[in-house]
Parts: structure tokens; C-alpha cells; sequence
């Protein structure tokens, strides 16, 4: 991984996946007694990122190889990105998805085109293992949802775009807290901020419970979450580090952060209030860093990636009643 | 009025209004029957196309007139975009406002650092005369919310971002449906595309009930409106088009549209799922009418302009029971 394989991604990106804004509000700032750069990735294709790891990574494969088709297994926001990635290069897409995802990840994903095989999470049943023996029956290749490189290629695409609107609004040293589950939009990030923009610091922002980067950044080794739900932020819970991400993460990142749910839900108040933007929980955790650990950051300026808005009404619910 | 105050004011505005992001989303495009591409103008600064204006008009001013400050009057957009730009300015501003408006919005306003005067809109109060008298005692320049060459010109510049994106989305003829109150945003744009993309045409699009546009249009002369409140969407609500606006969009506007409120509340619940935007219900009446009376417009794609996201909780919550 080099930031020769992001660039590349970044060009054939170009026109597909959507530059997304840098945006702030001084009532932010406000709170965060600093500047707060929000990048707006849920306004992109899909509602998240995601969708640009999984073009970069179809994108990249031979074209007999594509069309006989990919299988994605995620929560919901790796599997929207990766359905619409297919059904535009025209090609098959098969999802495998936790059966207690949220309602609107599954509906949108089949709505995309994809054919959604549902596993039951809590039973215990393995999704990489009912995910392997489609492919293999069916001839699909796997797109991995962040340890595999040209996914982590095209989410380091955020960090070109955020190297150059940080420069453009005058910051050249600042922490960039990013949303993290298993670690390919951070560990792009941050090989894309250390070439590009190397006063910019990633760190990786997780739930409370599910800090399994944080404190496999802290230990200089991987290590596991103990559970594997119980928490809103359904997007970023995953079980430990990846084996690609985490060395490239602990090569260039700053600590870790973790947030509460609660946190996240009061962030994704003020993104409503003050931004305009539709967060789910997962998305929300970095911008709930900035806002609600200010002790936590460094610098004068903050940069938060706002990674995905994919949540139900009954979770936003629960932000609004936070808007006090 | 002409392009060339319109081009003059996107030089003051250079890196100080955001340009926004045009949007899209396949599923929108499935509700539609045609493409649908939206100008998210919620997240211009203060949460709506009203900075545009706000800062066109404040920075023409002579150094010394602004220095004495602005007054506004309005139901909370143009408050908002007043304060913000005077406040940028550095310079006082005075907000007349009703007392019924929107709470988000008056409490933003006054964050913001100006003064509020609170009028009562049901009691039949005169904002004008308010506003007048209380200029005249300070020395305060009127920013006017439409009826204001510099500030049609600052919003016109919506109407040149607008040119440029979608000529860069192949599309190059197509209605552009506006959310219009005195026409201001409506005008401003008609205008810029007349004379940078005449292929596209603008078109108003109003609450049922308050159509004062659509029928002033239809008539060849102005007409008002029979109520002056009683829509959920407080942003357009005014009593009939203005003296300038009114013959640009004679010479230069497609026929009007009107939405019900239902409509409204629905097309926000389509931003919230689809785009991850937030939108307030007279920020959304031209999405509603782009999705839900297709037949009404011409065309393979539709462009539509959101014009604003200040909405209170408890009406974003009527949106989100609309979900589905």
C-alpha cells in the first residue's frame, strides 16, 4: 500500500465517486472552543464512503474476472456501496447481511440490485464462511470490507480531497478524527494525509465498548473487541483490527478516541441543527469527539470526517429529542 | 438588473459563500420518472441560499454606510444570512422579526450577534414601518429581503454554480424549479441562467394557497396572496412578488407550480433517506414537486433548487412519520 495505489484509485474515482464538501458552522466552533472542518462524506453516492472503496476495488478487477460478478458481506453501508458499484459497471452483486441490520441498509441494498443473503448475527452463524461458499459456487469475487487494498485505496481518496480543502481553508496542522470499524477509511487517510498533507494527524474515533483500535494502537498489537453488538453505531462495529489496516494505522495515526452512544446521538443533533446533514450514529462518533472531548484534541482547528447518514427514523428520533 | 451585477457579486462572494454541491440519487430519480439532480443550497452557510444575498448587498454598501450597520426584516432565512454577513463584516445588525417565527431561527439569529426585534405577525403589526423607524433613528441601511438589486444579484449566483454543474452532468435542457417566496432566489437565477445556460428554464414553485408567482405570472401582473399565513412553510410565505422581481420572471420564468404542505413534509422525508440532507418544508417545495407532480414538468432531467434546511424538531418529526 502507497499512496501511488490511492492516486491511481483517485483517477478512476474521477466522475463516479462525488467530491463532497468541507463545511462548519460557527455554533460548532462554539462548542468545541475550536475550528471544526466537517467532511461531509455522507453526501456521498449511497449515504457513505463506501461507496468509493468499492468502486476502486471493481473498478480495479480484469474485466472477465468483473462481470462474472462480487459478493460484499457488512452491516449494511460496505454492502450499499458495493451494490451500487456493480449495478453501475453492470455487473451481478451478492450481499450477505446480518438479519438485525438496519431496515433501510437491507431494503436499499436490494433496491440496488443486489441479491441479499440475511444470517442470523446473534446465532452465532459465520458470514465469511456462508460468504466464501457463494463465491465459490457462483464464480463472485469478494470484496472485503476494509482489509483488502483497493477498497483501503479508494477511501484514501477522502484524505486526498481532505489534504487539499484543509490547504485551501488555511490549515495545515490539525488532528482528523475519523470514524473507525475495522480501519480502511482511517488507514487511507492516513497514508493519504502522510503523503499529502503531513501536518494533518488521522485518529480513529470508536464507540465506548468497541475500542478495539484504540487500544491495539496502545498495546503496539491487535487486539479483539470482547463483544460484538450492543451498540447504535451498527456501521463501525467490528470484531478487531484488520491485518492490513492496523499496521499502516499504527505506523502513521495518533491515538485513539471512543465516544458513548449518547454522544454520538447529540452529535448527530448538532449536524442536524448547524449542518444540514443527516448522520447515523457510526457516522457521527468523530464529530462527537470534536464537539464533546475537546480535551482529547490538539491543535486549533479540528477536522472530522462525518463518514455515513444511513440510519432509520426511530434512531434519528432519538437525536432530535436531543436538539434541548 | 443584468448578468454582469450577478458576475460582480460571485467576485464579492468568492470564498465566502460555499459552493454547493449538486446532488442525486437513483432512487429519487425512480420516484421522478426523469433525472433528478438537486443544488443543496441547506448547507450554505446559515442554513440557507439567503448568505448569498445577505453578503452581495452588505459588501456593495460604502465602507462608511455599512459601518453603521443593517436592518432586516424577516421571518428567519434572511435574519440569519443578514446577521452572519454583518457579523463578518463586522458591523451591528438589526433583525425585525415576527414573534411566531420559527424558534430555531430567532435564536440563531441572536447567536449570531444581532438584535432581535420581535413584531406580532397575527396582530397585524407592520414590519416595514417597524423596520423603517427604527433604520431612521440609527442610521441603519434596510437590507430588503428580495426587493434589492444587490441582494437578486447575490442570489442570482446560485444560478451560475448551477449552469456550470449541470452543463458538467451533460444536461444541458431542463426545467430548474426554484422554491419561491418574493422571488428574490427565483429571479436572481433566472436571470444568470437566461444568459449563461438559456436551456434551462426557471420555474416557481409555491405552498397551495400563497401561488402569488404562479398566478401574478399567469395574470401578466402582480396579484397577492388572500392569506399571509397558515403553511407549514413560514420561508416562502410572503404577500405578493416584488416590483423587481416580479418583471424578470415575467420575462424569463416558466409557469409556476404550488405543493401542499403534505408534499412538502413528504419530499423532506425523501432528502432525509435519499440525499442525507435536511430540509425545511419551504426549502423543499420544488422537490416535492419535481417527485410528486411529474406531469407538470418538461423535460428527461429536472433540476431543483433546496433551498433551505432551519427547521424546528417537532416538524421534522411530521417528515419523518412520512417515511414509510
Amino acid at each position: 500500500m502507497d499512496i501511488a495505489m490511492i492516486e491511481a484509485a483517485a483517477r478512476r474515482l474521477q466522475g463516479r465517486a462525488r467530491p463532497t464538501p468541507l463545511l462548519s458552522s460557527p455554533f460548532l466552533d462554539a462548542v468545541a472552543g475550536r475550528r471544526v472542518l466537517v467532511k461531509a462524506e455522507c453526501l456521498q453516492h449511497t449515504g457513505s464512503f463506501k461507496f468509493r472503496g468499492a468502486w476502486s476495488a471493481i473498478s480495479a478487477l480484469a474485466a472477465a474476472t468483473r462481470a462474472k460478478g462480487v459478493l460484499a458481506y457488512s452491516s449494511g453501508n460496505h454492502a450499499q456501496g458495493v451494490a451500487e458499484a456493480a449495478r453501475l459497471h453492470g455487473v451481478p452483486a451478492v450481499i450477505v447481511m446480518p438479519s438485525d441490520a438496519p431496515r433501510l441498509k437491507i431494503e436499499n441494498t436490494r433496491a440496488l440490485g443486489a441479491e441479499v443473503v440475511l444470517y442470523d448475527r446473534a446465532g452465532g452463524e459465520d458470514r465469511e464462511a456462508i460468504g466464501a461458499a457463494i463465491a465459490a459456487e457462483r464464480g463472485l469475487t469478494l470484496v472485503r470490507p476494509y482489509d483488502e487494498p483497493e477498497v483501503i485505496a479508494g477511501q484514501g481518496t477522502v484524505g486526498l480531497e481532505i489534504a487539499a480543502q484543509a490547504a485551501a481553508e488555511g490549515v495545515t496542522r490539525a488532528d482528523v478524527l475519523v470514524c473507525c470499524g475495522g480501519g480502511g477509511l482511517t488507514s487511507g487517510i492516513a497514508l493519504a494525509l502522510a503523503a499529502r498533507a503531513p501536518g494533518l494527524r488521522a485518529r480513529p474515533v470508536e464507540p465506548e465498548g468497541f475500542d478495539d483500535v484504540a487500544r491495539s494502537l496502545a498495546a503496539g498489537r491487535i487486539l479483539a473487541n470482547a463483544a460484538g453488538t450492543g451498540s447504535l453505531c451498527d456501521a463501525i462495529l467490528t470484531p478487531a483490527p484488520g491485518q492490513l489496516t492496523f499496521p499502516i494505522m499504527a505506523a502513521h495515526c495518533g491515538p485513539g478516541l471512543a465516544v458513548s452512544d449518547a454522544e454520538a446521538l447529540r452529535a448527530m443533533a448538532q449536524a442536524f441543527l448547524r449542518l444540514k446533514l443527516v448522520l447515523e450514529p457510526g457516522g457521527a462518533v468523530a464529530l462527537a469527539a470534536a464537539l464533546f472531548r475537546p480535551g482529547a484534541v490538539e491543535g486549533e482547528a479540528v477536522i472530522v470526517v462525518a463518514s455515513g447518514g444511513n440510519v432509520d427514523p426511530p434512531v434519528f428520533r432519538q437525536a432530535l429529542d436531543l436538539c434541548g
